[in-house]
């Protein structure tokens, strides 16, 4: 499957192959992709926010690359994170639903075991991996990451406001900053080590976890993903950031996930490999507005989680590794689904040619060494395409409420936005260019064709 | 009236007096307003635009200080140009009005020649002055830039698409890139030079004659005010900034200013004289959002140019001085109007005694030497009050619409939002704390008892 570990696996590796596989080795970087939970695209110092004070987060963005037109594959948890691992669409994955939009402590279902994660990939490959946070992929075996290519994992493995064993609502039970009232696990590996998990040090003990891992893996390859439960409500923060942010108890998580990004990136330094480091921060999916103060902001774009207006799904997005990218604001497009080919690039790791993939290998991009594969962005809601982007427009085909009601808007002629000029999708032109929606919606019907039938996992 | 001019002007300092001066003369920065037109909060790459391209903005925002909180007097330019030149609000100095908002080409009116500018008081005090742009203070004497300190003047004297002697509706206009159909003057000092002014090169030639001031004055102490004409409607660019931006002729525009800006840093670090020279950027109001993709964005903030929301009155600025002050984010509160008092205090330039001032010296908050004497912010439409902030708390008394209607709803309660944790005004909290309207009723009432009345200026 494989090119170099099938060489490997057989054993039968050259002389040459050897050496071509050390120098590969020896300049191979390694990755750490941290990912938020419901960070909203207006929720970084440098992505506009005029209260929330995120010094390391600027920092990374100033030395490296802020992407301005990064998304994620789907507007909620479960889809969005079976894209990024796998670089595929959800569904292609049996990773989105309708009726349950992700995997709850009841469900039965998770990535599927012929699904090959980045994780995967890259550990056949030589690379030790580790898995840190929110999981929401499947808490029972075979889906766990332990059984997707992860050496370890210590997390909450699904969102933190599940399992609530309390009646009290939510903000009187954050008022009393009330960890009990919801009864998540927190695993290691495939056991449960704490229940309730104490959410309180949650940030906390994943950065430690993160750093030890770190330097643990120093001498070696290694791949870390770094999953916080937060922004996600319900919020919790460490004594230490108490009160800390001007911007209230959000704001507080969020710097405490800011120290924790600096705590990686100094890590990186103090161990002289930062410079054979590639660290992405992004976020699964936009704000949960529903929660008002406790929930973020999407910044000048329209919408949030839940929904294909672009708050919902394009994410604060920062390419750090110093020495090697030209920092700079990206204002090309990229998603999730494009680290994996990516990543597998970078390290030079062949990626199975027996599946469709969805990611483009956008180092090209990353690098300043050629052009953008990616000119299209499908915006699923579950298992419908509701709008795509192609180059600086967006045709919406169906809309329909973030939360709270099942009615669908169908859009003939679509509503189209020119992105570029018009980030805050404010100003429909499908008038003027009925040529665009002519290409757009040939690009659906192409797109529709490559679709196969697969077990729905979040119905099990 | 001022310390030093007084000694001066008498001809009676001492001998330790004169050292003093000289010491404090040659420790006495150089200072540079750039002052945008109608410019969003969210129009700068670092203030979280997505296309729109502002690596000097940007730099200057990394290398120096983003103020968040960051206010202008007044939601339109007029009142708004009156309170940063005399660090007073407008309904003390006659420059607002409910009937016209701003001045006319018709007008007979103008800044008082009893107000005392920024300008003059530093002119007064051995600095060399310069006016460049857009004035909106009076297109006739005893009104000018050279009526009020500034030794000299090239601009167009008031706003840009002013004089329309066209009746094509504005967007046929800027599809025919038809600067003749404003018939707006370039002035040099008193004199009108070019009739209409050819606004397609304006940016540039601003930015030529401040260049050419710094080279000029750079072994004296200068105070240079560059009030860009754009990216006021109707929009214009030079051949170079065609087309460049991604966000169409806004982003281009945008982006020629940005040029700007890299200019004039590059030239002050040639010249030797970076770390002896504060600049500032703001812009006189929020974005003009009646124009759609010819008007800016107000990033997170709601409301834009002409209404009291945050969206109309706070700008997104960046203070830039090497190695003097602190690089970072200032999240504290300041104004326009306290750049009088805070440039007179870092030039050792007593301001008179004789008037109420509204602005505060807020150069310990940016040398970072002490605390932030301005808690409060007054957001007058017009010659009314329609809210006050008070720490993070702003109280509408009165809305408006910004454009289109006269209709004003008055607040009772006040609507009440905790700018910190809801920067976007949506989370009406005045049931909650009424102790808080009660205390801030109680600053309106004090406030209002400082008012006297003054001759309009706009009316005229």
């Amino acid at each position: 499957m494989l090119a170099i570990n099938g060489l490997l696996s057989l054993g039968i590796a050259s002389q040459q192959s050897a050496i071509s596989m050390d120098t590969d080795k020896r300049s191979a970087p390694n990755f750490i992709i941290i990912f938020a939970d419901d960070m909203g695209y207006g929720d970084i110092g440098v992505f506009g926010h005029p209260t929330i004070k995120t010094p390391n987060l600027d920092m990374m963005a100033y030395q490296g690359q802020k992407w301005t037109n990064f998304y994620v594959a789907a507007p909620v948890s479960t889809p969005s994170r079976a894209a990024l691992l796998t670089g595929r669409l959800p569904i292609r994955t049996g990773m989105s639903s309708e009726k349950r939009r992700v995997l709850f402590p009841d469900s039965n279902g998770g990535l599927p075991p012929s699904e090959i994660t980045l994780a995967k990939l890259l550990k056949d490959n030589g690379y030790r991996t580790a898995a840190v946070g929110k999981w929401h992929l499947g808490h029972k075996s075979p889906f766990l990451p332990t059984d997707h290519g992860f050496e370890s994992y210590f997390g909450i493995p699904y969102s933190n406001d599940m399992d609530k064993i309390e009646a009290t609502d939510y903000f009187t039970l954050a008022d009393l900053e009330r960890f009990q009232a919801y009864n998540v696990p927190l695993m290691r590996d495939d056991r449960i080590v704490e229940r309730p998990a104490d959410q309180r040090t949650i940030t906390r003990r994943y950065t430690e976890e993160i750093v030890a891992k770190i330097r643990s893996f120093k001498e070696e390859h290694f791949f870390l993903y770094l999953a916080h439960s937060f922004p996600h409500i319900p919020l919790f923060r460490s004594d230490e950031f108490k009160d800390r942010s001007k911007a209230g108890i959000y704001g507080d998580v969020i710097e405490e996930i800011d120290w924790s990004v600096g705590q990686i990136l100094e890590t990186l330094k103090e161990e002289g490999i930062a410079e054979k480091t590639l660290v992405i921060f992004t976020s699964d999916n936009g704000p949960w507005l529903t929660y008002k103060t406790h929930g973020g902001s999407a910044g000048l774009l329209r919408g949030g989680k839940g929904g294909t207006f672009e708050g919902g799904m394009r994410e604060p997005t920062i390419f750090w590794w110093p020495g090697k990218i030209k920092p700079g604001v990206v204002m090309e497009m990229g998603t999730t689904m494009d680290l994996l080919p990516t990543l597998c690039t970078l390290a030079n790791v062949s990626i199975p040619n027996d599946r469709i993939y969805d990611g483009y290998d956008i180092s090209p991009v990353m690098l300043g060494t050629g052009s953008n594969p990616r000119d299209i962005v499908f915006y699923y809601r579950d298992t419908g395409v509701f709008a795509i982007r192609k180059g600086a427009y967006k045709a919406h085909f169906i809309t329909q409420p973030e939360y709270g009601s099942n009615t669908k808007t169908v859009h003939d002629p679509p509503m189209l936005y020119n992105l570029n000029v018009d980030p805050s999708e404010k100003h429909n032109i499908a008038e003027k260019h009925p040529e665009i929606i002519v290409e757009i919606k040939k690009i659906l019907n192409e797109h529709l064709a490559t679709l196969e039938p697969v077990e729905n996992q979040l119905e099990k």
